[in-house]
């Protein structure tokens, strides 16, 4: 057995896509710092998000189960009250959880006023935090509108700007994510002509270093055990970035859009209503695309900087030796591909997370610098996180399993043989559009490493892709017939995951197993006829003298 | 709209079959008090509770949700802490949920120590309690044997019978369980072949009238509204009752059993593993039949004798004219047929229940005395109860739906079509026996009016049985090829089922219908390449004099 791990720093970017990293083969974007994580890790090449969306993504990662099991289906929805989280499982075997930025978390106010959970008692804070202990919390989306924020609590970053002498309410709007035009005015990254411009704030001021900062300032002070959960804001929109990392990147190094006239030729209804939203249609315009990317990809060489001070620092700490370091986004960015923009469905470019994770110990040397495709979900960081810090997965709770075996030259035989992503589209315009009910604007997605197989509630047609012959998922098999066998088994285990065992959280299979056939030791005796069949021992409480007769 | 109940009774027998009721077509047992209520409400003829089994089917009963969906899956799982109930429901719309009787509740002690709830607390109580305020808590198996009480609470029905003169510290055990053999002494209950003698206790002692004299003490001094659940511990075994209800029947009421010798050749193996238990084995016999059967119609006299008490008081008070009655029970017997005893499994005799309502109001005066063979699941009465008070169901919580349209005569269209009930064997020596892993353990029914399927995990091939041309379920064509297409059939509904959206429970259908698309006014910019594309109003907060420069 390895020794238990005693720091976790678990990072998270947002919306980073899987395949802007130059690990994972960018033909333009150079990102060393997390290359060199990668070479001293495990990368895992099929790791998918449970949801392609900030909230449900989340929710799945730090309860470690699906979108269906824990039902915060999207941004917003409160993770109801009773949902275990990471937190819960890694403080039973005495390791804190701790977040430095986003969690995309909606307490369920109305959960905790029913069972008199205060928000400001510490029980109450960790439910509202999904599990976290609170280092630094900034969701990162301080969005302003004419019916307010978008997020209504107290933002630390924006407290930041202020004491540093940035200027207004709102400098995370007004600075961190606009630029200046030619007459002085602000020109809002909301806006995606403005995103070649920098962005009005001092580099080191920025979102990226100022959370990286935080991180330090956290491991500086901790006490082991712990997990840190650094959770970023960036590579997310709005999409402008700071000098230098404005410039850096041009036209000419944004790659061309994986696409084709064929998918907008009668598609998949579902499919064609995100591609005629606001932002499929803004994505497929050549100039929102050489605007827009080049910024994305400034911010994430911005990213790639950070992790190379904050692991930097981890080095002259002697914190390497000891640190396990994962780090992973909640979902990727279509950037234009498939006429899509931003992520919600289920081409890689959306659902598919990169995914590296160091461990430090010497269990893991034989696979570092490696790469494994098993089909890896989310969820199973959690189960990860609790067994590199030496506790037993309780998998009648978390549905994900540990990685670790991976990192550890122990591949297990029954490794999953497809994994599965949810969206839940009933919030948004298209479900609208197309007319669907809340409950059934639903999502499944089904893959292994040949077909990818998408089931939608509401009465559609399925959509399917191979991913062998058509890796750009170009072609939907979803109505081909000859296909029907393919679609049968996907079927079949889509069908199969919908009836798991998700919710029979308060019993384990251990305590089960021990519990068989122990009621008849407690008097329960049953098809019993006569005393004579049964263990003296355990009729002995029923026998002896009747005393009073009462029955006349 | 009809006028809002404010007073519902909700009469709940145990292992009560459906058809051991003279309204129910019983040959010989007359239950003319049950009928009576029949006469003045809607009987339900195809009435399925959600598992056949105590604590499963209950949880389901008490929260309106599947038991795939709460996971309280067997006797003496906790019903996790979150999970809401009738009582939280009732409460919002400002009507108490009291107990009188049995729950079969295990409280989630690990979630309430984990968010801090006393179990002394209102709140605490209440969530130990699955909702309920206790006015008396009964669960009514005070079994006793090596390893101590099956139940370790204390039970007011012993302290009421010791307080009567009854000997001993468990005379539930040896008196109202007991009866006396030739030398004077126990012959207890649990030992089938004393069933046909009286229990050694006074009539109006034993265990259905007490709980019949504290339901009348609520009614008399409660305040309504209020729902009071009266949920009697029998006719459930121990098999044995007082005199004169011992005597009233003898095997010449027996029916015959139904079962076929070709149940026992080749047998599905689950049904197999069912049949070769000690209970099985016993209900095989006739002499276990003819000791058996009588004692528990006798049981089912006085419970019927009880209700003429219960509804004759609630008449001389008034109280018929604005009490809502429903009477139902928790899962029915096999008493020997298909070579079965006690629940579990999916026959008729099993998964189906008793199931009356009676509403006072006039908008149920056309359907009185009437039948209704809707499919009808026992998780419809706690929409039921919300829906006579007044409230909405909220329906992306509560999964069953409220019943009163068809006693007011305004059949719902799009009632469903099949109904479901699950049953989790992980924790009987079945499963060790059949080598399933407790995850595996698990059987869910599809059934429609001509169809009942049953699927299995764990590698089994399903069971189907067509209730038109077999009433009796005696020919499973599970394995017929010829019944492929009907499989499929169920296979799909059951993979539909799996699927439902039931733990999306923070957020209604109308709150995300209000919800859609109101981002932008809240300042999130999606697909927006020029502030021209946008209404004036919402971009208002992202314009501006840049004020200081930081961008050089």
């Amino acid at each position: 057995m390895p020794q238990p791990i005693r720091r976790i720093l678990f990072i998270m970017f947002d919306q980073l896509r899987w395949d802007y990293l130059s690990c994972a083969g960018h033909p333009h974007l150079q990102t060393p710092h997390i290359d060199a994580l990668a070479a001293r890790g495990v990368r895992f090449t099929r790791a998918y998000c449970q949801s392609p969306v900030c909230g449900a993504s989340r929710m799945s990662t730090y309860t470690g189960r699906y979108v269906h099991s824990h039902g915060a289906a999207y941004n917003g929805y409160p993770l109801k009250v009773g949902e275990l989280t990471l937190g819960d499982h890694l403080r039973r075997i005495g390791m804190d959880s701790w977040l430095v930025g986003k969690t995309h978390m909606r307490a369920d106010a109305e959960g905790m006023a029913r069972l008199g959970l205060a928000p400001d008692s510490v029980i109450g804070a960790r439910v509202a935090e999904c599990g976290f202990d609170i280092f630094t919390r900034d969701d990162g989306l301080w969005a302003e509108g004419p019916d307010g924020f978008y997020d209504s609590r107290r933002s630390p970053y924006n407290e930041y700007l202020k004491a540093q002498g940035y200027d207004g309410e709102n400098p995370w709007a007004s600075h961190a994510n606009a630029g200046v035009d030619e007459d002085g005015q602000i020109a809002s990254g909301w806006f995606m002509r403005h995103a070649d411009r920098p962005a009005n704030i001092r580099e080191e001021d920025s979102e990226t270093p100022w959370l990286t900062a935080r991180a330090m300032d956290f491991i500086e002070q901790a006490q082991a055990p712990w997990l840190c959960h650094l959770s970023y804001i960036k590579p997310h929109w709005p999409y402008i970035v700071p000098a230098p990392y404005h410039a850096m990147y041009g036209p000419e190094h944004v790659p061309p859009a994986v696409r084709d006239a064929r998918e907008r030729q009668n598609p998949h209804p579902i499919f064609g209503a995100f591609q005629a939203n606001a932002i499929g249609r803004a994505f497929s315009r050549d100039e929102v695309r050489e605007k827009v990317i080049p910024a994305y990809m400034g911010l994430i060489k911005q990213c790639d900087d950070q992790m190379g001070r904050l692991i930097g620092r981890l080095e002259e700490t002697g914190r390497m030796g000891d640190t396990m370091i994962v780090l992973t986004s909640d979902h990727g960015d279509y950037l234009g591909d498939h006429w899509l923009g931003e992520k919600d469905l289920f081409h890689e470019p959306s659902v598919k997370v990169p995914l590296i994770v160091y461990d430090p110990r010497p269990e893991a040397d034989a696979t570092r610098g490696g790469t494994c495709d098993a089909l890896v979900e989310q969820i199973d960081l959690a189960a990860s996180f609790i067994d590199a810090a030496g506790g037993a997965v309780p998998d009648h709770i978390v549905e994900g399993r540990s990685l670790l075996p991976f990192l550890h030259g122990e591949v297990p035989e029954d490794w999953r043989d497809f994994a599965v992503s949810e969206y839940d589209y009933a919030t948004s315009p298209m479900a609208a559009k197309l007319g669907v009910a809340p409950r059934d604007a639903r999502l499944f997605m089904v893959a292994d490493k040949r077909w990818k197989f998408i089931h939608a509630e509401g009465g559609f047609r399925p959509m399917l892709f191979d991913m062998e012959s058509d890796p750009q998922e170009l072609h939907d098999l979803g109505d081909s017939a000859e296909h029907g066998e393919v679609i049968a088994m996907m079927q079949e285990r889509l069908a199969r995951w919908g009836r798991r065992m998700s919710q029979r959280t308060t019993r384990s299979d251990a305590e089960i197993l021990a519990g068989r056939g122990g009621s008849d030791r407690r008097g329960i005796l049953l098809g019993v006829y006569d005393e004579g069949e049964c263990d003296p021992e355990v009729t002995a409480k029923y026998r002896g003298t009747a005393g009073q007769r009462f029955d006349l």
